[in-house]
């Protein structure tokens, strides 16, 4: 039609090939909603089990999806830096898996909050993508999250123990600003010592799912690597195949592509709170970022 | 932390001022998710109700919404063009929007759908942002939009009235790939006349709802316009505060902004099948892109 | 071949469409360049004028150059908002404008400081994209560079009678620090003031060039609408023609523009030393902007 | 002023972090001309003589360049993936570039050809920047440049022989139609077979400059790495400073910076014809993409 022409204004907003995708959703507004729901503090078991089960079903959506990381009221999602899902639009991918975990946040939310109903504004979480051009790069991003979850975990459970004072102790109840004014300038050690000393609680032994947060994968049985089939079971490709994908990596046939998918889709899905800051990780499971 | 390097590799994404911005949304795989639902062809009621309360909540949450249009399973969102809504950072705006109203769309399900389950995959809806830089342009969005629903409800109408076929004038079913086959190359008129002779139905007579789309808009009482409170009722403003918007036109104060706010808050959020190609819809509603 | 993969990392850089376009250009370090060709203070006419003489080329060679704006050593060269040179790419239009501007300004040296030998490095200029969607809103932008004329050029002159002094008001030369500091805080009426007291000098009497800067355009002298061509001399569009582009605006035939460009290229290019803040200029050249 | 609001359209165009940036350069309307100017055909010496010049000179201006390639009409010039100049701003760094290369293409034209006046419309170079994430795409993406200039070359050199004919073999000269309809579809071998056969001419044995094009470096006396001082020279850093730029590579201190910049002004800057694509260079000359 004559109105055809306004499609012109839409930009192409494919990313960059070859950079590994971070999709990072946040809760929109939960420090209000977590109130208004009462979440515990600082941390609400009920609450991280539903994102965590959220995160689950994302990741066995989307199959590109080669590692999630969540914590608080945020999740990152990565994507391989050869995805090519939605030809790699950003909007597309943004709202797609926004959308989804927003979704499965809130169909789910009764298993976690039996009882307790969820009012508008329903929780919704804003999405946004962003690039890392090196294995290295990503893994500082994923270290800065874990980094910020364990900073932040530590701070607040100093910070409500204090709201709460401990008799035991002798020590009161403090207001938040008090205990915010408190706080200030302390190193983690003085947080360590205030937590020992007056609450009688070892951080180290804190559970790992606040001091670490969680990382969400496909555990393989058979361990076979994700992305580099044997050469024997592959076929032979011409030159003009050859190299289309950054360097001279093979890029996967269709056939190949989908019993990959296949091969994903069964596999179990699992949560652990672990560190992803050292190398252990990473190379024990040297197939999630190949 | 010495990971926090990484922020730096987020872009700003703000959309560039002045333009009206267009978040389109639109059901991901709904083809199928129309077929696994049973959906009532060409169109299904319960469907389109869906959808439409999904967007006039949407509309009442976020009162930077000037107008919507929907039409199967789309919805368009129109943001002012000076809104300063998440500093107009696209990927914000597309997420923030997509995902109210998606899971608006899941919530509300039951409710349409009484007694349907709703099972994985759960129905998302990806979105994106379109900048348009004069109103004209803007109405032209809007009219492609709506020209697009018409024509494809007469397409629709036409094709599944062959399938069902018509013993009343003997007129045999067809299988869709003949249904498809015959109407290839048809006009508009010949679809009217197919309609008419073969069906017995005057097109013309159709529902608006299906003709037409849906228009979601906020509905004042006082009709005075949103935008433009009179001199009198403005404090004087320094030569500084004047024209730091587009043009001379003067921004409103934060109180106004706050007035304005609860007022489109209260104002009633209608829902209308009606035509926004020609003036008439723009001269009665004015204020809408003032 | 096999490398040719690496293509798809180049973005697709098209500027939005409907926008104005404005490719400014600003000559890189010309504060040192200005002293080492021993540019006369506060403004040098040679220099000016060279900067004019590169720039009438400039819009003569591209006949999408509506009109051009320029002041120290800077210019504004304006794109009508329809305008598809490269499609529209950025990096092509900048690179193209600021290379053209850079070789001109080095070649018509000669012609304008004589016998002063131009070294490495050679001057060159910047030039960046930026639009502007409305016509209200392009003449802001051209207001803004020639307010800025206006302010600098005040203040450079005051400045720099100030660190000559005037032995006949008995006005001692001051050092550029102590001219800053004197300088601090004053507002036009008072440079206007110290002007006429201790300079004997009218600032309302200064020739226009440097109060105003120069705008280049094209003079036509049948004073013949350029885009709008009457209704008699067209020949009868079809419905697809029409619309294709903003609004209902029907776009020129291939002939037409080509017509067009050639009267444009005939069109004598003149520099103006005047108001383009007020509408007077535009009035009285409506066809600048149509 | 009031009209400072219009600064806020123009965008922010900084490239991705951690990337290596190409700035290629390419003759405009150079088939035009080399014509008009009498080019010699396929290759003009001083042509490509006065390209190389030109580049040089503006590897020597920015310091940022490690190393650049060049072939017929284009030049491409690579940035370090660290790189801040222009704090990465794109249409800075294309525009920087493609001037001081035009400017020295025309301010040496009269050098390489004497006599030879240079007439409007003078030559000018577009430009566009290239973000490439990994040094193994990059060097994909000069091997893709060079392989292009090798194809090209071969062409050239066989299609114009066929045009000017070779009496000694009987070989009568073609039209440029007749030549290439005579190559379509020919492979790499037959052309060499061609010239040999027809024109007695061994193409292996043609210079290097055309079937190699230019690159362009720095090269060093002291073999000495430019980004990786040894440790014993680098004071001591605290843990904030480390790793703030991709992975925990250490930034350079400020004089550290400068030294290198100093280090690499001196440093003699070579124009070689030689292979890029294996290893072998880069092996030799690890610094450049280190
Ligand atoms: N009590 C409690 N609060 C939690 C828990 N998990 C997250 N939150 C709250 C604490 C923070 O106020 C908030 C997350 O911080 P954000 O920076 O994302 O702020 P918020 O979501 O309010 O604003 P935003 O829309 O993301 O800008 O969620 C929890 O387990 N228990
Ligand atoms: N039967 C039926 N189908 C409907 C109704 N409304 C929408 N649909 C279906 C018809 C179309 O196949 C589909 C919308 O077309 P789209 O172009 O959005 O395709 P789809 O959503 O399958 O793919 P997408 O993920 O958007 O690319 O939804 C309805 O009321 N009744
Ligand atoms: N003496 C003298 N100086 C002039 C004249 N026209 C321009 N200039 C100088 C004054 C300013 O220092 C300089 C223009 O200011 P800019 O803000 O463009 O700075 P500059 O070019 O040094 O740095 P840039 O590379 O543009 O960031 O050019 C003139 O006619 N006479
Ligand atoms: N005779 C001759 N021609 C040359 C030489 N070097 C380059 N050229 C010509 C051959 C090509 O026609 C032209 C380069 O091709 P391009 O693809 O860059 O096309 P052109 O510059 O005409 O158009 P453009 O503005 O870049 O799109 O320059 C030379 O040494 N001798
Ligand atoms: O939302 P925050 O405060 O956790 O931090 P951010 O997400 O980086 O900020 P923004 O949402 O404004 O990009
Ligand atoms: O999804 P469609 O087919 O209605 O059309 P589109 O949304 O313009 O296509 P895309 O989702 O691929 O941008
Ligand atoms: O260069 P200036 O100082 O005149 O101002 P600008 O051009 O807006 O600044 P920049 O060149 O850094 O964009
Ligand atoms: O200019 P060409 O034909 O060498 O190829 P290109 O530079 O990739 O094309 P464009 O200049 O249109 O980007
Ligand atoms: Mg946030
Ligand atoms: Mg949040
Ligand atoms: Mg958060
Ligand atoms: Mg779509
Ligand atoms: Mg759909
Ligand atoms: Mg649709
Ligand atoms: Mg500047
Ligand atoms: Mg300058
Ligand atoms: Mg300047
Ligand atoms: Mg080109
Ligand atoms: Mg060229
Ligand atoms: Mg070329």
């Amino acid at each position: 039609s004559e109105f055809e022409y306004v499609r012109k204004f839409e930009d192409w907003d494919a990313l960059a090939p070859s950079n590994w995708i971070v999709v990072r959703i946040d809760g929109r507004g939960f420090s209000k909603f977590s109130k208004r729901q009462n979440f515990s503090k600082p941390n609400d078991r009920r609450a991280i089990d539903l994102m965590n089960a959220a995160a689950v079903e994302v990741v066995k959506q989307f199959t590109d999806i080669v590692v999630a990381y969540g914590q608080s009221d945020e999740y990152s999602f990565v994507l391989h830096e050869d995805c090519q899902l939605f030809e790699r639009r950003a909007a597309k991918l943004a709202t797609s898996i926004s959308t989804a975990f927003s979704v499965e946040y809130c169909m789910q939310w009764d298993k976690y909050f039996p009882g307790q109903i969820l009012e508008r504004p329903f929780p919704t979480f804003d999405g946004r993508c962003v690039l890392y051009p090196k294995k290295k790069i990503l893994r500082d991003y994923l270290s800065w999250r874990q980094a910020d979850c364990h900073v932040n975990n530590l701070y607040n459970t100093t910070f409500w123990n204090m709201v709460k004072g401990n008799p035991v102790t002798d020590t009161p109840a403090m207001t938040p600003t008090e205990a915010e004014l408190a706080l200030k300038g302390t190193f983690s050690k003085d947080k360590h010592e205030i937590l020992f000393q007056k609450f009688k609680l070892n951080y180290d032994k804190e559970d790992e799912i606040w001091k670490k947060g969680s990382v969400v994968y496909r555990k393989f049985e058979d361990k076979q690597s994700v992305k580099e089939p044997t050469s024997e079971n592959q076929p032979p490709q011409s030159r003009n195949e050859r190299g289309t994908e950054q360097g001279k990596k093979k890029p996967l046939s269709r056939t190949q592509m989908e019993k990959e998918r296949k091969r994903k889709q069964k596999a179990r899905v699992v949560v652990e709170h672990i560190d992803i800051i050292k190398d252990n990780f990473w190379q024990e499971n040297p197939w999630i970022l190949e």
